[in-house]
């Protein structure tokens, strides 16, 4: 009954498999390895992206600090949404990584709106050399409150940003959550929409820890590269990093993975609503539900594990209280039974 | 006949396995793993430094990075030798990390003397707000040229280090080499010596991607945590870094890997000599070896994989060019003899 | 009639004279001059705080960033309004001189509120060492609306500060038009209110460019010199530094010039709101008045000076629009009276 | 007595004239100020650069570390002399403005060669992306020893840079003694030799704290704009910068004041060494003597100012020490004839 985070699962057991078939002998380290090749041109075939420049590290913060590091100037500022990923849970990764630029706060929720997108880079124009330049959108997808952007949206959005020559950067770390609720196609929601680079998660969808950088334009290749290897995240043993990935892209595993997770969820939406729980239907791995105190505290001391979200543990019994669940890949329906018939 | 670098050998098997216990349902992320738990206990019980703080990154140049930049302010001169890794070959990563700290190069050879360490330091002294401040001091155990500091040497280092209240780091990429060299405990090439950080290295002999930070006095901890973090060198998956260290601190399996490695190192130089080239023996599991340049084409040619040190492939036939060997855990006795042969 | 900048006028007589007479002869560098001995005595009778650290800069950003950057540390945020100018009108120098931190703007307006602050800081609590961490609490006196803070104001945000043991820094730009608008001492208005660290702003009030920061606590002392100087913000002929806040603080040069300001607002205000302007009457030197736009035209076709501050000059001709006005120490009441008369 | 330094002499008059013609009446900030208009004219002409972009700062620090920073990107290191000011003296200020760039010391004495740069930057290829990268060259003239180079010389060493396709910059803090020793024009010494950027100083010179920064290919122009924002280096009295340089420039006192400080240092060197100094003749400014300790103990108890360079006080009184000399615009004939009488 773990619904703390999609970080937390373990890693499949094909990508595991896949370590111990890429532990052969000797190989180039630092990228130059032959499955790193491959997963070039499997990553290129998958976006319909023949010139993309790709790239693999460890983190998710390492993606996005660094393609945003790439994209930007120290004395610019990142639009972002307030709850955004680079912005709440990073300690500050973007501002090391960019040299101090900064990040605004489109006003609004989760999802950043393409009228609020445009007053607020607009809203930068005043101040000449005083304020900050205007530097790259970052959108994030699935967001962190589980809305996932249709592909007119990231569209709106990506126009806005090219209005004012501005470069887009898409924090997927949950990238194949909304692909497969979007049933669309990863160009249709990446440079088909406008976005100039990708992070594109796994670890949250069954690697131990592996995300891509994409950059559509390689103009960049080369500076990512170094900012790379200047942050430390240019592994030796680098072929490790390209087997998790090969895996999770061979025979649909990223995307059957995601599938998973996201149909689990709205089974575990489903059985919440039933039971009385306030919440709007998940469109990807994770849902907001509000329940009443005192039914959290069974809940968790019976052992189920997930984040209450706007209250602490303590208050009165009967108030409703919202938490977030989500599901990863390999959570079963016997475990989210189980959590339900506690429920 | 693959000789050019340990951090391209494979991952020991038993490490494997480790990760595929480990892979077993949820784990608290980010470093709050049960296994971290015991890998901390292991190394302070290894180290006898009962109070340690001890963290896991995946790479060695953010071992390094993030120890100095926890060490230091970057108003401040870290002092290193010449051809130490973090100067020569981490592209700007200890400048980056500690916000702009300068590096002072001890002017000597890969191995720093006390005697010209002293000269750097007191060099600093009459610049007063102008010049950079003294910082720690840097020492690499094995040097990039192969060597091993002996105990007194590194005590010698740290007393002069402690004359200026100066903190001491050991950059230990290949820590256990120089240990089972030198047949001394972890303590005594440690703070026993005067050593205040360790990079205590696990990719070049046997780990897939980690390495401990040591710090014997866990002032500096939570600092080191938010540097970490902010680095994007904390791991969401944190069990699988702890699952590797755990192993290779298994059954002395990281003093078995370092020390197959250095007799590896020593049956070939004895090959080599044997066949003429001019060499100094190796004191861990590196050696440098002067060939005609003749030869080296025809062993690489032949397949042998190594890197040519002080001169380029093409040149007069019969001048002596020298060549840097390194032995990892995994290489077989077979194999150096055929390269052995080949010679 | 020129009402656009404090920092566009003229520098004092006085202080220009100050320069002419400290132009003898040579003087030790770098802040080692004799002036600058008596700059700290007078500035530490003026602010009761006899073992304060003093220094001068000759920016406000450099004031302001530099005390910042000592206060602070990287992976910190720093809490300030959403229109300080330390976040709208620097750049990013903030970020740039902490090595990138964060700010944290307090909802609300020019003037932070105790309880939005102190749940500004509450609301960093929860993230562990994902988010960045509590860091020093800037407050700009008087604000960049004209509002100015008063002692129990100040001494409630202190008080927040305190309770999660964050220092206060004070963006003093306008220090002056504050203190005697408040008709308190300086001891009053910093550290017996509880703050820290204040930027003591001279250009603004007469000064070609010098502001002085104190520490009311030492400690940072020479870590705020090392700081300066790789800043680029330590001056070899510091003397002329010296001089002119010496000339500033003389005979109250700095008190009777702020007075003059702050007057020459308040009759401007007068006659701003008798020709029908919409207002607030101004608590220092800063006045920010509605008039019809077509009025707006004609009187900067006619020659006035001044910044709109909430619609562009084109636009329907009787829409009332907010405009800044700002006096100096040295605008006359015959140039005030001859904008009215226009008006 | 005072050869300690050229930067703590007095400002010149027609400078301190020309601050109190400026102070009239309102003025546009940071840098829109018609003098500064002028002053860009001027520099344009007397550089015969029209396309340049030009920039006044207050520190040398500030201009040498804004230009480096402008021209290089944090992954790259700056080739330089191990005396170069941007290594020794400015605590780190040109690694901070480049975000963690570093320095390469080009082994020598105070004036690079060209083959010895040749072979520090043909030193920095092999090692691909775990190096710094390449990046500008920077030039002293005149250099902390003295020396002048020649424009052959510079146009030797801007050749070895332009073969690798890297920018040069030219540290000028004594850009006009060197140009008034050479008796060439400013175009000679920098861009028609191969220089793209200078700093060019004014203050040890004879100005209070005035630099400009010079960019012969105007392509940075907006970026070195923001980078001296986010320095905190514009100033909003920005007239009083460009009165000081104007007057420099008017009727040539920027040359017959860098012409007295040569023709006081060649009469000193004269003097010394016919009192039995060793030395080498001035180039500039600047000489560096030998003289028994004994002789110095006595000149500097007797009021003379001045620094030992190569030893203590205290010591074997007839040892020969060297100590430097440096004259600036103001020193009298009278003065170091005293100075020559005493000794």
């Amino acid at each position: 009954m773990f619904f703390a985070s999609d970080n937390s699962g373990p890693v499949h057991p094909e990508v595991l498999e896949a370590l111990t078939e890429a532990n052969m002998g000797y190989a180039m380290g630092y990228g130059a390895d032959a499955q790193m090749e491959a997963v070039r041109h499997r990553l290129r075939d998958i976006f319909e992206a023949p010139e993309a420049a790709i790239y693999l590290v460890a983190t998710g913060t390492a993606a996005n600090s660094l393609a945003l590091a790439t994209l930007s100037q120290p004395f610019q500022t990142i639009f972002c949404s307030p709850v955004a990923h680079i912005h709440e849970d990073e300690c500050n990764a973007p501002e090391f990584y960019t040299g101090g630029a900064k990040l605004t706060l489109v006003p609004g929720g989760d999802k950043m709106s393409a009228e609020a997108l445009r007053q607020s880079i607009a809203g930068e124009e005043v101040r000449g050399v005083h304020g900050p330049q205007r530097g790259p959108v970052s959108i994030t997808q699935v967001t962190e409150r589980g809305s996932v952007y249709t592909t007119d949206e990231l569209s709106a959005l990506c126009a806005v940003a090219k209005d004012y020559d501005l470069p887009v950067h898409l924090d997927g770390a949950r990238f194949t959550n909304a692909l497969v609720s979007l049933k669309c196609s990863p160009a249709d929601m990446t440079w088909k929409a406008g976005i100039d680079v990708v992070s594109f998660g796994g670890t949250k969808n069954g690697l131990m820890g592996v995300e891509a950088v994409i950059f559509f334009d390689p103009k960049h290749a080369w500076e990512f590269e170094l900012r790379r290897k200047r942050g430390a995240h240019l592994f030796s043993k680098h072929r490790y990093l390209s087997a998790q990935m090969l895996a999770y892209l061979r025979d649909d595993l990223w995307l059957s993975s995601a599938q998973a997770a996201n149909d689990s969820c709205a089974f575990l939406a489903d059985g919440l609503q039933a039971a009385g729980a306030t919440l709007e239907m998940p469109q990807a791995n994770m849902v907001f539900a509000a329940l009443p105190r005192a039914t959290h505290q069974r809940l968790l001391d019976a052992g189920a594990v997930y984040h209450l979200w706007d209250g602490p543990l303590n208050g009165p019994e009967d108030e409703m209280v919202t938490a977030r669940f989500v599901c990863d890949w390999s959570i079963s329906r016997d475990e989210i039974t189980a959590f339900l018939n506690l429920l």
